[in-house]
């Protein structure tokens, strides 16, 4: 007898995976032909959905939600475990009971980004009107898209106003867009290693990452779901040429220098002599299975479409006119993907639209991928400031809470 | 009728290429059964062959030897056109009549690096053994090999000791190499944007080019010469995210930007929608045809595997122990790929074994490629450096020669 999840050509995760593209083990919310999403590129797609997960509680006056948003390889798994990986939520760090994104206090909402592959309409959800995944078929997906898909889903769950909109690198360019086109919904915002457009260099990377799947003939011209196959050479590719991207030269110094693996001299062959050969072999192979190629392509894409200034006349101030949202905009000294002067060219625009913003760059050696490692500076500067706009706010604290707590938290 | 460059399934550059690894159009040293190449692995490599050319005349006491070493992808054509592309030599800004490397004055001799592939012995050579191209039957080659290699050319030609040995990239690594390893041989160095050793991130991009390659189906687990392929959507790949390292973010920015490319919108598509993707993809279509793979993969590994410091000890400055040569250290602000800090790391191992070492950081925006490049300081620099080297040499200026040009040049 052979278990059913290790039969055919994909292994498990793969499956598991592949299930959760239209019927995520999260909450979804599903929006029909009358709720359709109008996408930048002209294109209306309907139905579609949006799989999120949400941790805490709403209070009565609905003022105390914030949307978490994810990074392109990221998900709505925030506090709870990937049921694909069966791995903890990914920024438990930060957001959790007495974190600084405390969900003792706060409602927290985060969704899977269209485009992605865990439950939100994508290349790998089956479109309806073919009966088969939409790979290429599915429109082009930009980040205001994404936006304008959290918006209604925050519809859907009766919130007007977030209290804050949270998120790293590609789910910074999230919030700022949140402020941008949806300014008097959004009380406070959180942008951390992101800048209000993609680069060069970082175009460039994408583009490497997706000719590396292009390049896979197992991409089957992206019909690879309904062929049961699966790009994972060219992919695999992607992701080790993103991965270091996504740390420092210092990092990878420290971490791996010249270290051999499991050997004491090199082989004169083409193993993977060197600790860093191993380590990016590995999240190569393992980024695999988790993570749809076809979404990988869309997702790179939007974030190299996104340009706020350019929708502006290229002023960025003048997307954030008459702003009242407060901004905490936190960089990395060490990030090159995302530099603090990606970060300062944000706040030099707030200033200028009059915004209340701080910012903090944070001295560390760990690269863009800071902001999901520890790094308590960047957890104190996150608390501090969500602690100040709640009172601004009127969300009650922890104390107010514990005093009181049926009262308050009777209003969800 | 069809021309027979146009015959079969590889492209007339490609054929051009192939032909060239065993039988260059430039001049070539052969070594044969009575002359081996002992390589670091411990094989032993008989017959084989070292294709190089020159430029200039050496003069009576043959001390105007100056030693080109090419990078990574770089070949012997220096100041001539190579044959394969027809693009005139790679360094014809730097070397030639009047330039600082000044073929008037010095006799220069540039060699394709062992695990080449235009005439000197490598992947794309055939193995004497089987009569097949050796592929990865080839043994592994590091950049001592290589030095030694062009040892054994200087020999040929009857140089006991090279005025200059000058490089950039993996050529910067042959000078320090050459220098560590046969200083008395070396009058004079100029190791420009490199280093002593190859960084943990450098090792990193490398490795993702190789994996590049390997995942594609036409390599064919590196036989696919005998087998009439090409892993060309491998290798574009590879190039392409190589050449993301040579440049900088701010040359990209300047050069680039979010340009678009031959169009007033974005397609929402997955085209080369800004100009940086064509010019990425042009320069991995350009590169496949005129590169052999395996070679890619061989000297990528060279370069990996280069630590002068471990073999001494860990400590730099013992490999320069005694040493009279003379340095220029040149480096680059921009260049993330040899950042300054490796090339200062060399002049303090220099400093503290007391050698005559200068050094200068030259201010550009332009990146690793800036040794390529038209870069007026790092040639005044080179110029001022030599003529300062060839007075303490004894070897006649320009004018001197001009002076008596029939002595000076009978002597060739």
């Amino acid at each position: 007898m052979t278990s059913p999840l290790a039969a055919g050509d994909l292994d498990a995760t793969e499956r598991l995976r592949r299930a959760e593209a239209d019927q995520p083990s999260s909450p979804v919310a599903r929006f029909g032909a009358d709720e359709p999403l109008l996408l930048d590129s002209g294109a209306v797609l309907a139905p579609w959905q949006i799989a999120y997960t949400t941790d805490g509680t709403l209070n009565a006056d609905r003022s105390n939600a914030v949307l978490v948003c994810h990074a392109l390889t990221g998900d709505q798994y925030v506090t709870t475990p990937n049921p694909v990986t069966g791995k903890p939520g990914w920024w438990t760090r930060m957001v959790g009971p007495g974190r600084p994104v405390d969900t003792d206090r706060f409602f927290v909402i985060c969704a899977n980004v269209l485009g992605g592959c865990l439950g939100t309409t994508g290349p790998a959800s089956t479109d309806p009107q073919t009966g088969a995944p939409y790979a290429l078929n599915l429109p082009m997906i930009t980040i205001p898209d994404m936006v304008r898909a959290q918006a209604m889903l925050i519809d859907r769950l009766g919130i007007d106003t977030l209290f804050c909109v949270v998120g790293g690198s590609m789910g910074g360019m999230q919030v700022l867009e949140w402020a941008a086109s949806y300014g008097p919904r959004v009380f406070s915002a959180v942008p951390i290693a992101t800048g209000a457009r993609h680069s060069s260099q970082n175009i460039a990377f994408h583009e490497v990452g997706r000719q590396a799947v292009m390049a896979d003939p197992d991409w089957c011209g992206g019909r690879y779901l309904a062929e049961g196959r699966n790009p994972k050479k060219g992919l695999a590719v992607a992701r080790m040429a993103a991965h270091i991207t996504y740390m420092s030269d210092q990092s990878l110094h420290s971490k791996f220098g010249r270290n051999l693996q499991d050997r004491d001299k090199v082989t004169f062959g083409f193993e993977a002599d060197f600790q860093i050969e191993s380590y990016l072999r590995h999240q190569g192979m393992s980024f695999v299975d988790r993570f749809d190629a076809n979404s990988y392509l869309y997702v790179t894409r939007a974030m190299d479409y996104f340009d706020i200034a350019a929708r502006h006349g290229d002023v960025l101030a003048r997307a954030f006119r008459h702003t009242r949202t407060r901004f905490c905009v936190v960089s990395f000294t060490s990030d090159w993907l995302f530099p603090t002067a990606e970060s300062k060219a944000v706040v030099h625009a707030l200033s200028a639209a009059g915004a209340n913003v701080s910012f903090v760059e944070i001295d560390s050696p760990k690269g863009h991928d800071a902001f999901l490692l520890e790094e308590p500076e960047m957890f104190a500067t996150v608390r501090g400031f969500l602690m100040g706009a709640a009172r601004a706010r009127g969300i009650p604290g922890p104390a107010e809470i514990a005093e009181a707590p049926a009262l308050q938290r009777a209003g969800a």
